[in-house]
């Protein structure tokens, strides 16, 4: 099978020194019975690159780098995409379309693609047809949105037959993200300079909690009536330094955002997810939790977080079989089969749909 | 729409002083836009008895309870069933096809039916056959298998490129539960009696390490060479008293159990389950832990336990949906939706498969 790596520049892909998109690269040229065939790049820079150059395997590869996305699919014939370009749903729109139109099913790490509904009911619509009418299937995926702090909840919620509230947590370490990735949080900023920035629009803190939320209320079967959310800056009172940035105490190390969903005037999900450089400096414990009050409530906790940058490149991958199966369409991680490691020949995992026992 | 509990007599339902059936029947009566249309019981002398009455509602629902499968079908109509009356596959055959032969979709909690090929290949085949004759789907749940010690390790996995090893524990108190559960764990018996028990097949220790090693194994893409199964006599040092039972110091307080699968001659999935009545008067603090050595890493537990009772009536209940949604033929948990808590209308969740944004 061909696998067709759309990769570029993001706000979140700058994870270490590697970007989404190589991290996908590399997971996809070591998984059995598949072939990457092409990959895009948006920068006009990069097109005409070897790939095994491009992505630090020290060897080429045979695989030009392509800047334009039809001629590639014309060229390669991918059987699956996987959409590392960007976070926002206006932004992915047109390789989405080019995509799909050219009948080629689609996994986006997009942040708003993890539940399109959630900031444009009419794109989502026009998604879910444009699949429809080229018979291929799309879905969005990542670690968060995408897993943590919706998948895990709603799986979690399966075993309970009445639920309160639901309070998911999510502490991460931003030390090893670059720099797009820190001034999206803050880091480095004076406190005003964070509230200006919250106002402005450069400061954002997590971008994904709409997503979760309506995901969660989705699959519950609950009508939400408001979200409310909650940005403050994260004082550090200690020295902290990363590759990228050193603060002195007294400077924004980060995000501290929330997010509640209401529902009959209850408030019944809250989301939070502190991002900051070495939380560990101040005794902050990284790490994901998952509370359920409910019959029967659950408690669920891991430390430290799930890595955010790795995670979400295996999804992606992981995810490949998966949509392969599924039916043509937008689907959302809560209504396509679990992901799992693929860590067999993904020829094998194909076309098996109600069929795994047959 | 209606609901069919096959209800009876099964070793893992008298948690409590219920059975499963009878917490699943409660459960459905109370969700929106699902009817709970008929009961069936194996054991003779409650056939005729009012559902309200024999599940201790204190009152008289005007559903008698039935005895005879097919003409409850034929008067009935139940447009999908729940199987809560054995354990065994053997066992659950006849019910399962009289019901999927009247084109009845069907989730059962007999722990073989979480993945009914580990048992017998050959049963699985038959029964996706005749699943798919009749247009319906089939899939088996419960805590355990079928969810903690199996979907959920394969949901975890899905964020990893790579595992090198999976470690899942669950420590449960045996408390809750009556004779037949205490009995196949070897509650009470001395240390010699334990031992012949297991010999002759009246101490079990837990029923479906296979269907989750398989489960698990077949989600991943792995071939397991071998299983090696432990069961070993937990004694108690102190006394340990239940609404069933008393143990003295000396006496079998449950069953430590573990299975090993192995892959290439490695240890690749290590599941651990000792059940015992009372482990705190030990100081043994009950949960459920998930470890996958990996890339990356992984480590999620929580305390104490899902309790199984009541969480495998939920998932029963919670399927069905995604039953309904499901295509026609025999499924595991893991290649359905994840199940969510089902807490809105049922008849908005059915059919919505692939459209949810459409």
């Amino acid at each position: 099978m061909g696998v067709n790596s759309v990769e570029g520049k993001a706000a979140r892909s700058d994870f270490g020194l590697r970007s989404d998109g190589t991290g996908i690269a590399r997971l996809v040229l070591g998984k059995e019975g598949m072939e990457l065939v092409a990959l895009f790049a948006r920068r006009g820079e990069r097109a005409g690159m070897d790939l095994g150059l491009a992505i630090g395997l020290g060897k080429v590869l045979g695989i030009p780098i392509e800047g334009d996305l039809e001629s590639l699919i014309e060229q390669s014939r991918p059987q699956v995409a996987i959409q590392a370009t960007c976070s926002r749903l206006d932004d992915a729109m047109g390789e989405l379309s080019v995509l799909l139109g050219h009948g080629v099913p689609v996994i986006s790490i997009a942040e708003e693609m993890a539940y399109p509904a959630s900031s444009s009911v009419e794109r989502a619509k026009k998604l879910h047809r444009l699949a429809q009418d080229h018979g291929v299937a799309l879905v969005g995926t990542g670690i968060n949105p995408g897993f943590i702090l919706d998948l895990l909840v709603i799986t979690l919620s399966g075993v309970c037959s009445d639920i309160h509230s639901i309070t998911a947590r999510r502490v991460n370490d931003l030390s090893p993200y670059g720099p797009s990735v820190l001034k999206s949080q803050g880091v480095g900023l004076t406190q005003e300079a964070f509230y200006s920035g919250l106002e402005e629009g450069s400061v954002v803190g997590h971008f994904g909690f709409g997503e979760s939320l309506n995901m969660i209320a989705d699959a519950l079967g609950w009508e939400l009536d408001r979200v409310e959310e909650q940005r403050e800056p994260i004082i550090t009172r200690v020295r902290r330094e990363t590759p990228f940035i050193t603060l002195e105490p007294g400077r924004v190390a980060g995000c501290f955002h929330q997010a509640i969903a209401y529902r009959q005037g209850e408030p019944v999900i809250t989301l939070i997810h502190p991002q900051q450089i070495h939380p560990a400096l101040e005794g902050i414990e990284t790490g994901d939790r998952i509370e359920i009050d409910g019959t029967p409530s659950i408690r669920l906790e891991g430390s430290p977080e799930i890595p955010g940058g790795v995670a979400t490149c295996a999804l992606a991958v992981n995810m490949i079989p998966r949509i392969l199966n599924a039916s043509p369409g937008l689907h959302t991680m809560a209504d396509l089969p679990p992901p799992a490691a693929l860590l067999g020949d993904v020829r094998e995992m194909i076309n098996i749909r109600g069929s795994s026992h047959g």
